[in-house]
């Protein structure tokens, strides 16, 4: 069981972060943040974590029970239908004093049935220690997004005038698929000409001119974690100056982005360096979002490179640099890489 | 704009339960339930709806403004970052009296803020509007079905020995995309031998043996909506016995919990109805799921076919029926269609 230590060791940060937080008990009903401790897949509301002074106790389908518990021999699994009130049940016979539940997290009705039991309102626990990726994540993170980046490289030379933007995006999926991702992390956008100056285009039958804008942004989710890349080109050789202009601030834009990733950085540092760079070249008002965001079980997670964050980095994030100018009605061009926050600044882990 | 009545239609049959539950307004926060009123797509927290007495206002990213308003131009669009807050400030400044949430889905610190806000604890009324499926809905689930059939009948003959479960899901899922489908409808189920006896089995590298069991179960979203199938068989020329006859029950079973469907049905008679079948030919301990769910917008809805259920199906209900048995190191038999509710009893999607 070498492997999973990991397990142990997220239980062990959370048991660390409750006793801070003067908790002798918590409720793990999220299905990710579920994941996140044990790399086993609920889908939402199959399963009830009670993380106790005892260990952890696991209240789940019938169905699961077999292979729950091979998969984690060191939680107690127990097939149950009635999942919180077996879970509060539990806290009181264990006698827990101050139990927690995430509030944020929680919804209005369980949250305030675990408040009328005794448990007490908590911050987002997990979701805070899922801000720092640890050893075992960052592989699976770079593998995800190596499998982005080599998709890109595969798809870029087979995309071809006629084509759809739904025939790129079903082939750019089949190649994610076949090196080992489970689906992808967010409905796939490839966008071509027009469509590419809007953000979040929904891919489409439009068909690829002779001479055309290509957006595409994508990634896949491998053993649970999400990658995220964006690319665009022009396709042709007559690419329009404006075109080529906008290319070029965006990638300064991203390089510049990138370098200013580090510990210890305010996002909104992040956010304010890539937009200075194109505020600067005149095409503020066209960069419409933010320059990024967190990754990892979830596509969009903390911290946000955004003028509304206060996060601060640090080792252990992963967040995206990403971007973009839009004109209206002409094209946009958008370049995004995923990083991880280390010591030595930003990784880049959309590469080979 | 005639393609979009069902919008209006929606709306309006949201105010009608409003009316009926006394609210003079109601906010949706949920972004699967804002796709049911509108079918544009937003991620989770990027829009909040606020439906009241001169129509609805939806507060969303800067992003969506000009793309959404078009989209939907009988909604008052507006850009900005504190949504839930603008909405209560925004029912202030109407004098709603009595507006609405959803306690279920609400979380409970935005639950609780807007509680303290005088909005009133309201039912979960869009789910439920959710389970009976419009003529629009049903059109789109008819053809995310289809494919899905469709794609089964398009990977059966290119199963062969030697492939692992990941190429045939990856093959499936480019089909079903080149179909139109935007993704998968779940994680795509592809087992071979003993991993068919898993019924949750997560697909994997194994390899197909010259004599195996085959088991897929595999659904896509188009346009939004949802389809779900599984089929079984034996790839080889020497099935056992015991398959052929699991098999014959399990088909037995789905065929009769399919009859048993009709309008005025409790969900727990389709569910005692398979479950008989397989109980009397002995196999009742190695049936351990329920016999099927309500599918839409999301994969699992209400209703279910479970013994848990207190449900009554109706015109329009979508549900699943799918029976199996798992004989543990040997291998397992699902067999699952989608059907929809109608006065002539049920209508299977999940074909041609």
């Amino acid at each position: 069981m070498a492997e999973k230590n990991y397990m142990n060791e997220r239980f062990a940060k959370l048991k660390k972060l409750l006793r801070k937080n003067k908790l002798d008990g918590f409720i793990v009903t999220n299905n990710l943040d579920q994941f996140y401790l044990t790399n086993f897949f609920f889908y939402p509301n199959e399963a009830v974590f009670l993380i106790h002074k005892k260990g952890v106790t696991c209240f789940t389908r019938e169905l699961y029970v077999e292979s729950f518990g091979k998969f984690a021999p060191q939680i107690e699994v127990i097939g149950d239908e009635n999942r919180i009130v077996s879970a509060i049940d539990k806290a009181r016979k264990l006698g827990l004093a101050r139990p927690g539940f995430d509030a944020a997290k929680e919804t209005y009705v369980s949250g305030g049935l675990l408040r009328a039991s005794g448990f007490v309102e908590a911050g987002s626990l997990i979701t805070t220690l899922r801000e720092n990726k640890d050893a075992a994540e960052l592989k699976l993170l770079r593998e995800s997004n190596r499998i982005a980046y080599l998709t890109y490289e595969y798809i870029k030379p087979r995309v071809k005038t006629g084509m759809t933007e739904f025939e790129v995006a079903a082939e750019m999926e089949r190649f994610m698929r076949a090196h080992g991702a489970t689906t992808t992390s967010f409905y796939t956008i490839v966008a071509f000409g027009e469509n590419t100056a809007n953000p979040h285009h929904e891919t489409s039958a439009r068909k690829l001119k002779a001479e055309d804008a290509v957006l595409m942004d994508f990634g896949c989710v491998y053993k649970g974690y999400c990658s995220d890349i964006t690319r665009s080109w022009w396709h042709g050789k007559k690419e329009p100056a404006e075109y080529t202009k906008i290319w070029h601030i965006v990638d300064k834009a991203r390089k510049q982005g990138i370098k200013a990733v580090g510990i210890g950085v305010p996002t909104k540092k992040v956010d304010a360096t890539s937009r200075g760079i194109i505020s600067a070249a005149g095409y503020g008002q066209y960069f419409t979002h933010g320059t990024g965001h967190g990754v990892g079980i979830e596509i969009h997670e903390d911290p946000y490179n955004s003028q509304q964050s206060a996060a601060i980095l640090s080792e252990g994030n992963i967040v995206t640099v990403e971007p973009g100018i839009y004109l209206p009605g002409k094209y946009g061009v958008r370049l995004e890489d995923t990083v991880a926050v280390a010591k030595s600044g930003a990784k880049i882990l959309t590469k080979k």
